[in-house]
């Protein structure tokens, strides 16, 4: 089983890049992740889609979610939304034929320092794959709160949020088999 | 009265670039409105902040802002929510301290090829707008569907979307003064 | 197969009701439409539920969803969200053991007299049926607008809206075999 | 100034009544709070508003909130989004000529047992005043997490949250003056 996993944080020391981590650790048996690059995309402008294409990065993304079988998204939450950088990754996304997103089976989480833990932008995220039919995996839902204090160097120490993470990937692994 | 206008689309034929002109067309006595240039601004990094601070062109329009009475937002709908072009661009003006949208007069419309011209889009963006304290008016709304039939060569030309657009600018204009 | 369907609004001549006679009119070989009655409901009390349980009403209302093969909702928007006493019904029915919602294949559509035709209220909906894991049909949407125009004597007579509807039953029949 | 608060849950003992309660101990030098009945009120059908109107207990609140000089809000969280019997309250509400909450400050606050304290909630409830142009109170935003820890025999002791409850006074009180 081949995940696809991205961060909306394009930080080095992202807290929700370490959930991605995390993840991997926590993955179960037979299931490979692999997190995407999604830096160094344009905004998207339609007059330059319609001189230049789509850009190769985001074709090379595409082919990655088509390949993959699920899709596992960790993000912050940027003024009660969707970072400005994801959603234009999926904004560009959304302009090829046959939408990548229809039916994949999609898992989201989030961390951030205050006490909601993405508890905001979830909700809009599952709204926006939505209009591209994914198929979202409902719970559990992973809210990582006041996270400056939950990882160490990187590593997420938390064990109540480890063992959450696995449950989302056996949620995510239940809708792909 | 000073407006500074954005619009959430960078095509040069947008349908909400064209609703902003005709707001131009249309405001009362005594409302300048000037459209804002947000292109070419880099998608958000928290690293590259650190690094280099916010780009100069965001620090150009956090000063517009705050130098305007009003903001005036036209914007299309992305798959379902806020274009990530216009939601990173205030995702940066959100990094300055004494953010520039607290307490500002803020008017929002749309338009869209579809039938339902924005309706999805205007509630996320008056949420997130809300996160820095916009003063937001609420009525009249504008969901300008059909758009490819209200204009022509650039100019909006019903009357209906016309008079609405000059009853905002005076909700607008109602909170500034 | 058997669906249970359900109109957010009680009025007796309901645009939506309508919608759900249409349904029945366009269900696909093999598909039995039942409307639900939920009228009569009491507002939610915690109190009233630790003395009395849950309502008769609302539990023959559990057992015939979990009777069904999958549910359609017709609803009406009220003041840009779930009318209350959808909601009411829908909060008495999260309150049983195994929620009756979970893994269930959900349709959704609306019609309201205004432009929009309820596109602000599917997407919370939406998202409080998710809150129960409900399985919900992502496409087509249907927003019927202007609604008085599309119907005579309480039947929809609008054929693109009647094409619509028998789409979002196939579709809802697709995610139950 | 005399405000009028509700709650959106029923039950005697309800976290959200009690942070009611808490707001008027911690209301300032002033401001009168009164906490408004709203049991007893039967789901909207308008077929019945057609035939009886407003049922008086609803005229009686539409009275109140115009007396008020604003309106405090404590509500838990139903299913991810407003709990029915609170929206069914505002769906009526909104009936009457001249909707009492056009332009009345409004300000709110909610308790949950879980980590998230309603955040999910209070931007529909928002979204859904701003419907009938409330003038909503942006910040302090107050999510009253792991409720049942806070409370002592109905009372709310936790001093972080009885400070923030005085703060938002303190903002409603401003957007009065």
């Amino acid at each position: 089983m081949n995940i696809l996993a991205i961060s909306g944080s394009l930080r080095k020391d992202s807290f929700n890049t370490g959930l991605l981590r995390a993840a991997i650790e926590e993955s179960p048996d037979g299931m490979d992740i692999t997190i995407a690059d999604i830096s160094g995309i344009p905004v998207y402008n339609g007059d330059e889609e319609t001189r230049d294409g789509v850009p190769a990065k985001i074709l090379q993304l595409v082919d990655d979610i088509r390949a993959a079988d699920g899709v596992l998204i960790a993000t912050p939450e940027y003024n009660f939304s969707i970072p400005g950088g994801l959603k234009n990754v999926i904004d560009w996304i959304s302009r090829v034929e046959n939408q990548p997103f229809a039916n994949k089976p999609v898992a989201i989480m989030g961390a951030a320092g205050g006490p909601l833990g993405t508890a905001r932008v979830q909700y809009e995220l599952r709204k926006v794959l939505g209009s591209q039919s994914a198929n979202i995996v409902h719970k559990p839902e992973i809210f990582v709160g006041g996270a400056s204090t939950k990882f160490n160097d990187g590593r997420l120490t938390d064990d109540i949020c480890r063992d959450l993470i696995g449950k989302l990937l056996a949620a995510l692994a239940a809708k792909i088999s």
